[in-house]
């Protein structure tokens, strides 16, 4: 393998492979990034058996062929260059990197020992082309509720599914549960798409990419943003019915402004470290406010509160941190916070005639 | 006590007290900050009992007095609260605080358990008035040759003292030395102040500060930064004659930008990783260029050059990290880098005429 490469496009190539590319493992190649010419173009890759990532960059190339090299040393060298062009040329597998005044020789192994990239049949894939900032916001809207405990590895990722002619995305931990709608869709698609894949999307996704292509098979999806492929396996079992669990009424509806019930709920959580987060949101329709209390057992308490629109008195008591992160995420001025006493789950939605996200949090005892 | 505050003030003295109060101590009330009325303020101070931190802000006194409240509590209360007034009032050892719709009650405890702040008598003590920017200097230039090694306590600070009508700050760690010479002085000083001193000096300095006040006393050290105090112990012992250390001239002087010096470092410090950051700097008159070779056994090799003015050929191997630190604080474009042969000290400094900081390593055995 012999071509050269611009130093900004093979560090941001190096950049994306090698967050994939994993130092701990059993096998020392996957800490190793894989560099093929593919045409006119040079391949960058890397692969963790759960998720590859690839990157098409431009390159001028004098000999074909191909190498794999440690990803870190590799990626901080390129990447600590001057912005200029980039020679590489592969010896007796070692791969030889000329760049202005730095002359670099990184020790590599062969690209046939590196594992096969996994590949997609596009003729018998279901396929979605979704804005990129459509994406970004229904993935980062999901992805919190998302369980990381691996003795349930179905809740371990975001479930996307066709319902009634939409993409769904839906995601819960057993404390909360958040569902995103996305597209229209004809197709027929149930797939969990780990947690971590769609971290790595999310990482993935620059401000020059407009639109993201993402196909799914029967085991896996891959996402395509440009030059980027990023591919994973699907996680195997049924996602629970999870729809049965959000109440479609509920006897006390608060409406407010989200930035408000986000600073009540900050303050009254500092307050609710030692409880586990607990606070208790006490609904007032009389003087129409919401208010928070909160115990810090040696240390004091707290009451926060905020006008809002109140539909009936209610209680409720709730995690704080699954509170603000909710509040983080509903993409909306007003919030209409919804719940039926102590016991029953409470719902999120923007305060929007056709809200398409919706967040629902389990009460605490209290 | 029984007083108003704005947020804004509150906030920026609890968030400098909370800084020195301690969580990891065997006396719990070292980990609350005190509040007391003084005169037409409100005092704010917390001691780890070696670095003592006090702020005085403008406040509205209802009635006088004080208390002791945990720091983190507090300090995260106030600054999530809106910018407004904030209304405190102390009964039954509580501290009560409204501002908006936030209610909070802080369990404190008797402020006379709380330990005497230290004093300076000003009459007796050495003072300097130092423009802020040219003490955040001197404090960056010197702080990183300070040891971390306790067990010599001597070289953990930074030494201030007086020489030839100067004051001047040095420090050392046995394998790299740094001197800078700050202001005039007629006065005798000779000070160890402790790194986290100067680091919390450091992180104390706003903007708005124009001048530093120092008075140093045979114990003590107080920094004055407009209404912020900072006093602290000194360090007990002799630092050693350093001046013994620096060369006075060098066989081979090389002289090029700072900036050109430091990316080949970088570059040829990613190779040094596994040889405890070892490269070998060689000097070429003939060719007028510096090259940096390093060598990482199983992973490859690097070497790195520039131009640069070249008085005789040289070759000593120095440790990158200390190399590129040394060339972050070098405040000059151009930077003199001198050395006689693998085991003299190397000096570095900026290529001025009347340069007032030197920088020295120790080569590392090749």
């Amino acid at each position: 393998m012999e071509l050269s490469v611009t130093q900004e496009n093979l560090s941001r190539a190096l950049g994306a492979a090698s967050r994939v590319a994993s130092s701990k493992t059993q096998l020392p190649i996957l800490s190793n990034i894989l560099m093929r010419t593919d045409g006119h173009r040079l391949m960058v890759a890397a692969t963790n058996l759960e998720i590859a990532s690839s990157q098409h960059i431009g390159a001028k190339i004098v000999n074909e062929g191909a190498i794999t090299v440690p990803a870190r040393l590799i990626t901080e060298f390129v990447s600590s260059l001057p912005k200029t062009t980039v020679k590489l040329k592969v010896d007796d597998n070692k791969l030889q990197l000329k760049a202005d005044g730095y002359t670099s020789t990184i020790n590599g192994t062969l690209a046939d020992d590196f594992p096969e990239l996994p590949t997609i049949n596009e003729k018998t894939a279901v396929k979605y082309n979704i804005g990129t900032g459509s994406l970004k916001q229904a993935i980062s809207q999901t992805i919190l509720t998302a369980s990381s405990d691996a003795t349930r590895p179905v809740l371990t990722g975001v479930y996307w599914h066709s319902f009634e002619g939409h993409l769904y995305l839906a995601a819960t931990d057993g404390y909360r549960l958040s569902e995103k709608r996305l597209v229209a869709t004809k197709s027929d698609v149930s797939a969990i798409i780990p947690t971590s894949t769609l971290q790595e999307v999310l990482r993935s996704v620059s401000d020059d990419v407009e639109e993201v292509e993402v196909l799914f098979d029967e085991t896996q999806v891959r996402f395509r943003l440009n030059d980027t492929e990023i591919t994973s396996r699907l996680i195997d079992g049924n996602f629970p019915d999870y729809r049965q669990l959000i109440p479609a009424k509920s006897e006390t509806n608060v409406t407010l402004p989200c930035s408000d019930f986000a600073q009540i709920t900050k303050v009254a959580g500092l307050f609710a470290r030692e409880s586990g987060g607990s606070v208790t949101i006490t609904a007032n329709s009389s003087k129409d406010k919401l208010s928070l209390h909160s115990v810090a057992t040696e240390l004091g308490e707290n009451t926060s509160e905020t006008p809002a629109k109140v539909s009936a008195d209610g209680e409720v008591t709730l995690n704080s941190r699954y509170l603000i992160e909710s509040l983080n995420v509903v993409d909306s001025d007003e919030v209409v916070f919804r719940f039926s006493g102590k016991l029953s789950p409470c719902v999120l939605a923007g305060n929007k005639k056709d809200s398409d996200y919706l967040h629902v949090i389990m009460p605490l005892k209290s």
